[in-house]
């Protein structure tokens, strides 16, 4: 499914902040929120960075864009390397984002069926960065990834 | 529904965080992970305290057990003073918790058929005090209950 021509350039967003959390040395998934055309956060997976259970590259994102309003979620987009997780879907439902960009789903493939049948746009880029990103993450720290999905080792 | 007989004792558990947080000028909704049948960890809704997005109930629970194995998960029971909203819902689906307790549902329905549909035992006790503290509380300050879910003022 192809995007829309600004979409690479948010998804670029994303990806830099996915490479911020691998320099870090975490799990390299990230996220942007773009309101009104522009970029007003991002967010990397800080599981390794902050011991965190909650901090996916999703949920960090909406942590940093700070309380905002409905009418500004509203007109929002969610950028995500990959394929939101369970608790990010939930997260996107929870704020009612209307649109989710979504860098790759083959790695992992998450909430994207419970997001539609919500009403959320969902915009899959097939990007092969992000998909080799995560290929090499995966088979280089396997039991850190499962931990991160809540899949037994 | 009624629960088995330790389960008021755990919703007491997330009953004292919901408190906790009313005392710090935050919003009443507490949430306990328990494991083996003790207390593993508390949390409660931060979005005042913190200028959080994220940290309600069951995700400030999630964030204080810290980083556990599939395994602790899956012998884990959440117990939260109010229905799961969709992120909270999501978390629970993300870790494979496989109970969750809910100290009422009529201030807020959540995910919980999203949860059963999954294959998790939802216990609802329909508790007089978990009700009186929501209903208190939407009406004291309902701009700030809409905005933690996400709903237009």
């Amino acid at each position: 499914m192809s995007g829309t021509p600004g979409d690479a350039d948010y998804l670029a967003a994303a990806v830099r902040a996915a490479r911020q959390g691998l320099a870090e040395g975490g799990i390299p998934i990230g996220a942007a929120l773009i309101v009104d055309g522009g970029v007003l956060a991002t967010g990397w997976n800080k599981r390794v960075q902050l011991g965190s259970a909650i901090r996916h590259g999703e949920t960090d994102c909406l942590e940093n864009a700070g309380r905002l309003p409905a009418t500004v979620y509203a007109r929002s987009v969610m950028v995500t390397t990959l394929s939101p997780c369970d608790m990010c879907t939930g997260a996107i439902l929870l704020y009612k984002i209307p649109r989710v960009i979504v860098g790759e789903n083959q790695t992992f493939y998450g909430g994207e069926e419970l997001l539609r049948a919500r009403g959320v746009e969902v915009t899959v880029l097939d990007d092969p960065e992000c998909v080799a990103m995560m290929t090499a993450f995966i088979a280089d720290r396997p039991s850190l990834w499962n931990e991160d999905i809540g899949v037994p080792d």
